[in-house]
């Protein structure tokens, strides 16, 4: 590439590279309004969350076509061309985290307009403030290409899981000593483990971001290994 | 490119599409085991599934490797580079079927050495096989290009749904029946979740298909649509 090109592809990635954190910001805030929604059960909020996943999925499309366009004109090879591939795989794992935000805001309705007074007492505000937290830093360490955010969230995943472990069991002692809580308990195990997977997407977004940075495919390699990865 | 890298192109780009169609065998293998070792609790076939799903993530990084040489190498633009990010994707999904079928082989370890004997008697056989079902024509729409079995995939999710649901209801009522069977119905709904989940990708896959051919991205499109795209 000459310079000119050169610095017309860098203005493409960059313009990119915003739209996909703005496609980010987007959708943590749906994560939060669903989680809203099922605290405090306002169905307007719950609606919009639903509605508002249309425009997550178009942002996708779109930004996957803007990817593409970028591959066939500038060619980009390299660390340009792993540039290209990651936004290609972030969006992905940001549309699945914004059909878990839907799924989450369809329990949410469901369980506020059902008639059943017993639902059980079970906080979920903790995991999900820590899955919006990974999702948050993993966009910060590919918005500054730092490694070492990037590895934390690796990390916060593993607490994670751990703590949905524990909300599974507390459920399951809820149901075993009212069943009259079964039905909901069981919607509630279901937000819990959607919660659960954005934590994944975050971790996978993280991911990439090394293997961006670093060149070094880290995925399914032990937190260990993506750490001394990351510090290099 | 000139009739040779033309030809170069194709015959890579071959390789790695036969490479795709085995990394899809081996993980309809790795449900298919999953689902028996469920059923008849041979551990060592669970264990071997266990051990097998880092096979498949190795593919799916040797592939996604061997897709970004030949972006980088020969510059692909229009159809050939839809070829190469649909291969891409594709992996993608293989790699998260494959992490469902894992799951599958986890429960099953813990249902077989469980002290428990209350079990829900339901048959997720049914469900199961039509998930491999749709898996093998989606592959097979794939290898021929072929947009109408992929838009019959789209059609089957629908119904591969429809029973989800009805497996979930027939637990709550074994649950509420017998509050005995609480633990081992969880873990079978989850098992459910994730067989359900491997239609979604097998649907994923149909879709990207349909892009490949047409040039359409029919993601997040009506099946109507997806139909109507086959079709033309």
């Amino acid at each position: 590439m000459n310079e000119h090109t050169s610095k017309k592809f860098d203005a493409e990635l960059e313009g990119i590279r915003t739209r996909v954190l703005q496609m980010g910001g987007m959708v943590e805030l749906q994560i939060v309004k669903a989680m809203e929604g099922l605290t405090g059960g306002d169905l307007l909020l719950i609606d919009q969350v639903i509605e508002n996943d249309n425009r997550v999925n178009l942002l996708e499309i779109e930004l996957d076509e803007a990817c593409n366009q970028v591959i066939a004109k500038r060619q980009p090879t390299a660390v340009d061309l792993r540039m290209v591939s990651t936004v290609q795989k972030t969006i992905t794992d940001l549309e699945r985290i914004g059909d878990e935000a839907k799924k989450i805001a369809k329990t949410a309705k469901q369980l506020h307009t059902a008639t059943s007074n017993f639902a059980p007492q079970i906080r979920l505000s903790h995991i999900a403030d820590a899955v919006v937290d990974m999702l948050r830093t993993a966009l910060d360490a590919y918005a500054r290409l730092d490694t070492i955010s990037a590895a934390q969230v690796v990390r916060h995943d593993k607490e994670v899981d751990a703590e949905f472990k524990g909300i599974m069991r507390q459920l399951i002692t809820y149901m075993i000593e009212d069943p009259r809580t079964i039905s909901q308990a069981i919607e509630l195990m279901f937000v819990a483990k959607s919660v659960e997977r954005i934590g994944d997407h975050a971790k996978n977004i993280a991911e990439y971001v090394v293997y961006m940075v670093k060149g070094r495919d880290v995925r399914h390699t032990s937190l260990e290994e993506i750490e001394r990865e990351a510090t290099r």
